[in-house]
């Protein structure tokens, strides 16, 4: 019988990005699906994108720690990318069968390890935050490694879990849950970068348009076409059809067509479904009708006449 | 480590209606998943829809043949539906991790099986035929469970295994393999069946519109809107998403709108992610993007940097 196993991603940023170290890390992954690595040298600075079982999750991330924490000295960092930790940021997202509250309490349990195991102070951000300012990434790490130690001391940033004061190589690390995040990017059938700016602002959520879409405008110079470069940070409220909608009709106003889209890296397969039927004009969900989810499906009697 | 089993899907088309027996045939299936059973006693005649990994869909297949032909006597059957026997018609369609040949060789082996087994003259149609004009179902079941002695003396009609005489009770059965089919229908912002008679001449294969769609305009009287009902027989052929667009373009043609769309029954997840694509103007293919893939795609290395 086929079943579907519960499966969560977890992007683990590193700071780190000498080829020997990246290899190391990777290498001590098991039990884990490693999807994607993406290294920068110029931010030096590593994402592991693995997915798996929860449990099989927790364990390798804790394994990715231990390499890390052994191999980097943050006192010697240098990279354009901010940075708090030798691990610096690590989330878990639910990608099916698992709810945004089990990634919450996996990010608690890892968290506790973490601080436990390795001395570090651990902050909990986005849905695992335990209070609203320290939800937002930026605002934990404002400061950085250099200026932990003094952050540290505010009465507001005592740590969730481990010590008051850094880690003396690897600083802190932060921790979280949070949904899978879009990168969705529409050109314009334009040059002018000018119209691409000024839909971003008409359709992103800081200016008062769609939920959870953060967008900027872009000059793709090789291709000479202007594009809207979108991050989709709730796809289940602001879905990818919505947001392409949005993006051409105000693109329309400037009198430009959309020349076509990309999304970048990887999306959960329920975002395209949704898309599909939001184009389509289909009432409600579609799940339901998914002959592969049907078989992953719990239940197993049959149902009643359909076609 | 999660990972995603082959998939096959049958639909076993059998000339019962009795509740009882329905109850009893739906009894045997063991190792797979019933995902749907659709009774139509004007027809006479029971659909059952399952999936499972290819070897338990045979060993399925051949317990509701054992079930059927030991209950149904054809010489005493009624009803609307055209059939040839008391287990009239089994398909065999690839979801997931499976081939199209590997769904003909599975139809061949369950054919043979079930000639064996059963002494019943077996056709192979669609995919698995093994000449041209075996190839539609409609062929092969002119003259039905009542002129099949005499089919059978047709040397165009030689059974691919099995006798060259009908089963006395339950006629010859016809197995084969086939894309998935997707029942699709487009609702016109028109109470005119004549527009939606209109736009589906225009779309359909057969009068030279697009390839594997089969449609018919209807009129939904409770709604008060014209409907084009669609069959995509080959969606990679004909996207949905393409075949919305011809509709759409046709029925405004007519100054008519698109008032939304439905899908009727189970559709393969591909169908639905190939649609968003098609919707969002991306070029090629998403399948390597998407997330539950990756996790359940064979290879397990890190892939080059992405995002």
């Amino acid at each position: 019988m086929v079943s579907a196993e519960p499966l969560v991603e977890s992007i683990v940023n590193v700071s780190e990005s000498r080829p020997e170290a990246v290899r190391a890390l990777a290498g001590t992954l098991a039990g884990v699906r490693l999807l994607d690595v993406h290294t920068d040298t110029d931010h030096n600075r590593s994402v592991f994108t693995l997915a798996g079982g929860p449990e099989a999750v927790e364990a390798a991330v804790l394994q990715l720690f231990d390499e890390a924490l052994r191999r980097i000295d943050l006192r010697l960092h240098r990279g354009v990318h901010p940075r708090i930790g030798a691990v610096d940021v690590v989330p878990f997202v639910p990608i099916r069968g698992v709810t945004m509250a089990d990634c919450v309490a996996l990010a608690r349990r890892v968290g506790k390890a973490v601080a436990d195991r390795f001395g570090l102070p651990v902050f909990l951000y986005e849905d695992a935050a335990t209070v609203p300012h320290r939800r937002r990434l930026e605002n934990v790490r404002r400061g950085q490694f250099e200026g932990l130690a003094e952050k540290l001391r505010d009465p507001l940033w005592i740590p969730d879990f481990g010590p008051t004061a850094p880690h003396p190589s690897a600083g802190a690390t932060v921790i979280g849950a949070r949904k899978p995040l879009i990168a969705f990017n529409v050109n314009l059938a334009t040059g002018d970068v000018r119209v691409a700016q000024s839909v971003a602002r008409a359709v992103r959520e800081s200016a008062g348009g769609l939920p959870g879409v953060k967008a900027m405008g872009v000059l793709l110079s090789t291709r000479g076409l202007a594009q809207v470069s979108m991050n989709l940070t709730d796809y289940e409220r602001t879905p990818v059809d919505r947001a392409f909608h949005a993006v051409r009709t105000e693109a329309a106003r400037h009198g430009v067509s959309v020349a076509g889209s990309e999304l970048v890296g990887l999306v959960p397969v329920k975002a395209l479904v949704g898309a599909a039927a939001g184009f389509l004009g289909i009432e409600g969900s579609l799940d339901a009708q998914i002959l592969e989810w049907r078989m992953d499906a719990a239940d197993s009697g049959p149902t009643t006449p359909g076609s």
